[in-house]
């Protein structure tokens, strides 16, 4: 019998491909750079899981891997035949099964086939999982009109209102001090409105550099800064509103690096899901041993399957 | 003694030169395309203006030219410098002063020297103006960060409702189907969540395409549609707030396509003005006339000058 499961979780920042036994333990791994197909282009994301394959498979035998799953954040119609190429040009016989990130993050939390995803980490979702696919969406519209509560949405609330009051001239807290010193550095004896000015051109050229803010708002935040804390409080009541529109039982597994760290927005959301009565909360751990996991659940019996998700997984506890 | 004065009012969407008579009698008129300089670039935008200026002085002796304002949405170091070129090359023999677009818009509502303008169009910004002179500014922040209750801003509040609306599946109101159509055209038998996401791809391709959305919103709240009525009215709030941060008495001129209009948005914020106790609230007419009629005060007595501001800028009354 075959011995190995290869799993793959491609997203917009970085690519993680972990091959694991069927018990769970790890056999190797492999990362790269962003491996979303729509954000970066086909050709870069099938290179950049290409990277993270050849790294996970190295010394191992490739005939060994008896199934696969590659979570891929963005989706493109080549993208099945491009990996089903790439798995056959490192020596795995079997293509990969292909699917969103979305399941690969909810099995990251948790061995259950039903209950909701919330992620917030650059953008922000919520999905319901039922028997271990996606069932439903919510949100996921991208920083322009949507993603309410995600890193970016944070930052930009943060920075709209320090450049508001600093053009009208209001004292800043921590908050204004920090988003100053972030974009500006060190900038005495400037007006307020110049202050904003000079921010607000920073960020037309580059709004991306919003999503940064959001680590000052934590900061400014946890010392009780009214500014900081009102996005806070604000993020938390969206990103529950949106988890809210597709939960129907079972555990919420919080993802992306807004909720998987012990952030006053993670404290924020924990709250409202008591208020909410959702039973199980857990948090996100590996995507690419999840993916490996859900590759396995096929081989295994469901209660084998069952327990080796902690192997597979590692789960955090923050 | 020389008998014409010229005014400038380049914008970002369209450039307009005037020539008049000191008596107010209009004796030349050009249009052309963007004149900003800081959107479109300096010899781009000294096109547009050489265009206007050329159709302006068409018949007329530019050696008859006294004085001449050129009111410029946004400012390069070098403009001054290209527009005095500019104007010996058509002959006229005194370089215009140069200032921003604000003094000249507050000059096409009203002859006083003191008081306030609040612009929304695409952008949104509020002046105070002391001795017909720029004085405090608030807003005008651009429409990533600012611009509140501008014609951009209130189209992508409303486009926001809208797809959130769709993705959670609510039924959707007048707006929901204006905005649609706008977008998609006839888009039968799609779910609400493949309909926000076209939307959102259409935006994010192009995101000045919200603006359009705010005449949509208008002819939506007229007809009572709870979701329009409520952005036209956190508009009108936004753009109150703003001016009520520079007034310190004197009329207040509405300008901007948003407040030049018939519609819902100026409608709330007239009454919200009425509210803050404005005593006077006046309405833009034609810039290019406002730069003419602030060029020919040098030369006028200040009696003079007030009774021919309406010859000058012929105000709207709507």
């Amino acid at each position: 019998m075959k011995a190995f499961v290869l799993g793959v979780d491609a997203g917009s920042t970085s690519t993680r491909v972990a091959v694991h036994a069927l018990d769970g333990t790890r056999i190797g791994y492999g990362t790269a750079g962003p491996g979303n197909p729509t954000a970066h282009g086909l050709d870069n994301a099938v290179a950049a899981i290409g990277t993270a394959l050849e790294a996970a498979l190295s010394g191992v035998d490739p005939a060994q891997v008896a199934a696969s799953r590659a979570g891929v954040a963005g989706h493109v119609p080549a993208l099945e035949e491009a990996l089903a190429k790439l798995w056959a040009a490192h020596g795995v016989h079997v293509p990969p099964r292909v699917t969103g990130d979305v399941t690969v993050a909810f099995a990251a939390g948790t061995a259950s086939p039903d209950g909701s995803l919330l992620l917030s980490g650059t953008g922000a979702v919520a999905a319901r999982i039922a028997g271990f696919e996606l069932d439903t969406i919510a949100d996921g519209l991208g920083w322009l009109l949507g993603d309410a509560g995600s890193g970016f949405w944070i930052g930009r609330e943060a920075t709209k209102a320090v450049v508001h009051a600093l053009d009208q001239g209001e004292p800043g807290g921590a908050l204004a001090a920090a988003v100053v010193r972030h974009f500006l550095g060190e900038a005495a004896g400037v007006s307020g409105r110049e202050l904003a000015l000079r921010i607000v051109r920073l960020v037309q050229a580059e709004p991306m550099r919003l999503a940064a803010v959001s680590a000052l708002v934590s900061a400014a935040a946890a010392e009780g800064d009214p500014a900081a804390v009102r996005v806070v409080e604000e993020a938390a009541e969206r990103l529950a509103a949106t988890v809210a529109v597709v939960h129907r039982g079972g555990p919420v597994v919080l993802a992306g690096s807004v909720l998987t760290s012990e952030c006053p927005v993670r404290r924020a959301v924990l709250d409202r899901l008591g208020d909410q009565e959702v039973a199980e909360v857990a948090t996100a751990a590996d995507g690419a041993g999840a993916a490996a996991w859900l590759a396995a659940r096929g081989l295994l019996g469901p209660g084998e399957a069952d327990a080796a998700h902690a192997a597979f997984v590692r789960p955090v506890t923050l």
